[in-house]
């Protein structure tokens, strides 16, 4: 795509390209590139943040963020879901190329629960590992959900430091049926949630998120002083079970979801405090971001995604939709707003341009290198945006229009019971309950006008008969350019869970490994 | 209500209620009470303010507004359509007890078009009348809607000036089976909209709201040095048809709605460049709001409500919920949020507070005096917010919870000819095409949970069961208080139209005036 998007690039205010050094404001004053903390948030919607409208405004520190820093308006995860989003953030490349999609059933979502067999390929070349030619140390603190068998943990893809669990939060399990998720440290498991690391569930109640915090600023402390450090913050107390620590516990008008998400706030004041306290402000690069949207499904005890329409596992905005605030004092003009479209795969691409890292040149990238648009909030570039849903292309948006090649709410059978990806919502001909194929005559809607995606462009309108055909060309450039990866997420096996994790035998925490079974893994939406 | 808010008033942070004058910052440096500016938007959504989240953000005046002074979560609208709202903040009163409302069908909304026969009782007291009491000058410029006949007029009701139109601007029309609408300066024309007043309906231009500005910065000059004056800039540009000059025309990334947004911000910021000019910004106050939900109905060329559920005309809380932002250098906090729950009434009752003017004791007044929440932003008075349609009770908010003990969207015979008033949105047993009765099991949602009133809470719950009741004691009390005001919006006429109004014999400009035929108006929603 980085190839196609270069054919068919435009750029909106600025034609010329400057050379990339010349853009760099912190080439002149340090030989060191930039530290990078990204804290990516799990199901946290777009409308969570009082600076997206939320109305009982719990979210000061992102707010203050955003006011000493640069929003971005459009910012994208490049699946709608967190393992494709997160390995594409990872890879700079889309789950339909890195593997992170199952084609068992077609346009179904995948993720990696605990018995998938699968993780984030070999052949792939992750953020981390490309860091470390430029002397970065790598740190990931909370969940990784790119594979949890041994080759693929984060020690082993350029991680030099890790605190957290490979998988979601879920349970309890029994340690019979199913094991408790491990925690690790570095490339051994020390706990298991629910035994080790408590999470009372009925309460909503674990200090994980308080660790996690305490985690990335004891890193910060540790690496500010021993060159630049890649950070990844994965704190994970949106996602369900959502959890807040006594601290935060009923402390939010919004419930116990609001209870997390302040408590994720305060780690971010946390964090940004621990970066100025250790006088590298000026040297780092924070970015707050999510997965992907708020998970609908939840009901009352999940996000919001503000105006945007459906949420968690749909490809309408509410599914993708991610916030985006950059951090970044003295380099980063205070309270500026970017309309530059991003996709976290921009986030790759930009963190190496930064770094002085070149991009690996064998594969086709997706993301783009767009400090530029940092250092310069007016200045866009032109560029797609895929939504995939699992092997499908679901839709595309460029510029100011977003068109449906195919739509899917909730199917039917989980809709009856109870799981409801578009909850209150109906959009005639759009939150279709089963996939459906609108590519002979493609949905289109004006997504600056209309982001709540609530009113489809006329078939006969001329706008719809000059833009159609303009994305119509995006799509076709971008399949001419693709060679999807060999789908890593298909196997599922029982023998491959959570039994005997590394470092199990010191802790006396190994379980018996049932036979492996492996079986054809079931998506259903 | 005020009295039985006092009844079954719980103030949430501080039981102490202090002496009014001891909470005025202003009255020890000064002994003059302050200026005060009311921003009344007309069909603007909560969600078209950057500040609440709009993607595009193009309102950086309002927004700075926020961030230099203080934000109110929830400011509620008395009606979700612009006459009764609008008469309800000049009054502090409900519409069913001032009579700008129906009963020709019960549970229908009415307004004032130009064919209405009645206006604001001469039996209400508005707030520029008991502001002359303390030397208060008031000014309207824009929309009135409180009725044209000449003794409804802005001038007749404690306005020193006005210019702006007495109805909505819509048209154009043919003179002669309607007369276009005429603008007045003072108490007479000046000319006519689409006449004299061009607006392009096509192409969405229009000259006012840059003449309403001027008009507002003149008048802010004129008074500054004059004593405590009023100012209710009541701008129409958000209302259908849209518009903006041709400075803005085609500027906003959404489209004509967006650059009518885009001047009206920009106007936001000239006017209070020119308070601080004229040297009184720290003895004004200016509050920024709405006259009801964005109109949904106008689809892409209406407005937005953010996360909220449905539009104007509906008692959702996309049809109430307004923008509430105020504004007052050196006295409120920059920044500060309030979650105290505001309706516009008591911007009356709070007006007259900072005045020193004592309110009405001769009458119920729905509004409450809340400076303090404004001085004291983290102090909250426990009060109901009442949403009716017509002279229908629909729904009851006090504290986190909603009630709704009828529900209504857009009727059949309305959806069939495209009208809708919650497009893209079905919530089961919410969002009823028809009027439906749930007085027996009334809907309850908690708001601060649910802000988008997309789970009502399950008639088992034991939340249900003990919330439910504590709202129907609500209800009672207000209902022991009620005496519904005589109906003024009950009788349409042709001859009452703008054949000849004040000032037309000078300008050659009075029109043929048919018959008198008086006839019940018909409102269908």
């Amino acid at each position: 795509m980085r190839a196609s998007a270069m054919e068919g690039g435009v750029v909106l205010m600025v034609m010329a390209v400057l050379p990339m050094l010349l853009l760099l404001p912190f080439t002149s004053g340090t030989s060191q590139p930039p530290n990078v903390i990204i804290m990516l948030m799990d199901d946290m919607g777009w409308g969570d943040l009082g600076t997206n409208g939320e109305p009982s405004r719990e979210t000061p520190n992102v707010d203050k963020m955003a006011r000493d820093g640069l929003t971005v308006t459009s910012m994208y995860t490049a699946a709608p879901l967190c393992s494709p989003s997160r390995a594409a953030l990872l890879t700079g490349r889309l789950p339909i190329r890195n593997g992170f999609y199952t084609n068992n059933t077609h346009g179904r979502n995948a993720y990696t629960p605990q018995e998938i067999v699968g993780g984030i390929s070999q052949s792939e070349v992750l953020l981390p590992e490309l860091l470390k030619s430029r002397g970065y140390t790598s740190g990931l603190i909370g969940k990784w959900h790119l594979g949890h068998r041994s080759p693929y943990l984060p020690l082993e893809r350029g991680f030099d430091y890790w605190f957290g669990s490979p998988n979601c939060h879920l349970g309890p399990y029994d340690d019979v049926t199913t094991p408790n998720i491990p925690v690790f440290r570095n490339a051994s498991m020390i706990g298991r949630y629910f035994e080790d690391f408590a999470i009372d569930e009925s309460e909503a109640v674990s200090n994980m998120t308080r660790l996690f915090t305490e985690e990335a600023v004891s890193f910060i402390d540790r690496q500010a002083d021993e060159g630049p450090f890649f950070l990844l913050w994965a704190a994970d107390a949106t996602h369900e079970p959502v959890y807040a620590s006594s601290l935060y516990h009923a402390t939010s008008r919004r419930g116990r979801y609001g209870d997390a998400v302040r408590e994720l706030d305060a780690g971010v004041g946390a964090i940004l405090d621990a970066v100025r306290d250790a006088g590298v402000d000026n040297n780092t690069l924070v970015v707050f971001t999510s997965d992907n949207g708020a998970a609908l499904v939840s009901k009352q005890h999940g996000g919001s995604n503000g105006p945007f329409l459906c949420g968690k596992q749909t490809t309408f905005e509410g599914g993708m939709r991610a916030p985006g605030i950059f951090w970044w004092p003295g380099v980063l003009s205070p309270g500026s707003i970017s309309h530059q479209v991003w996709t976290q795969m921009d986030l790759f691409s930009t963190v190496l341009q930064l770094a002085g890292v070149t991009p690996p040149e064998d594969r086709e990238l997706d993301g783009l290198a767009l400090a530029n648009s940092l250092f310069h909030p007016d200045q866009q570039v032109l560029r797609p945006v895929f939504y995939y849903r699992g092997d499908r292309l679901m839709a595309v948006r460029q510029g100011s229009y977003k068109m449906h090649l195919w739509t899917f709410s909730t199917p039917p059978a989980e809709l009856e019971v109870g799981i409801n990806f578009c909850p209150g919502v109906d959009v005639e001909n759009v939150t279709t309950p089963t996939p459906t194929d609108h590519s002979d005559r493609p949905i289109l809607f004006n997504i600056l006008v209309d982001p709540a995606e609530r009113y489809p462009i006329a078939f006969n309108a001329s706008e719809y008969n000059i833009q159609v055909p303009v994305l119509q060309q995006v799509v076709s450039d971008h399949r001419a350019h693709l060679e999807p990866g060999e789908p890593q997420l298909n196997w599922c096996d029982p023998a491959v869970m959570h039994w005997a994790p590394p470092g199990c035998e010191e802790l006396g925490k190994c379980l018996k490994i049932p036979p492996s079974n492996p079986t054809l893994c079931v998506w259903p939406h």
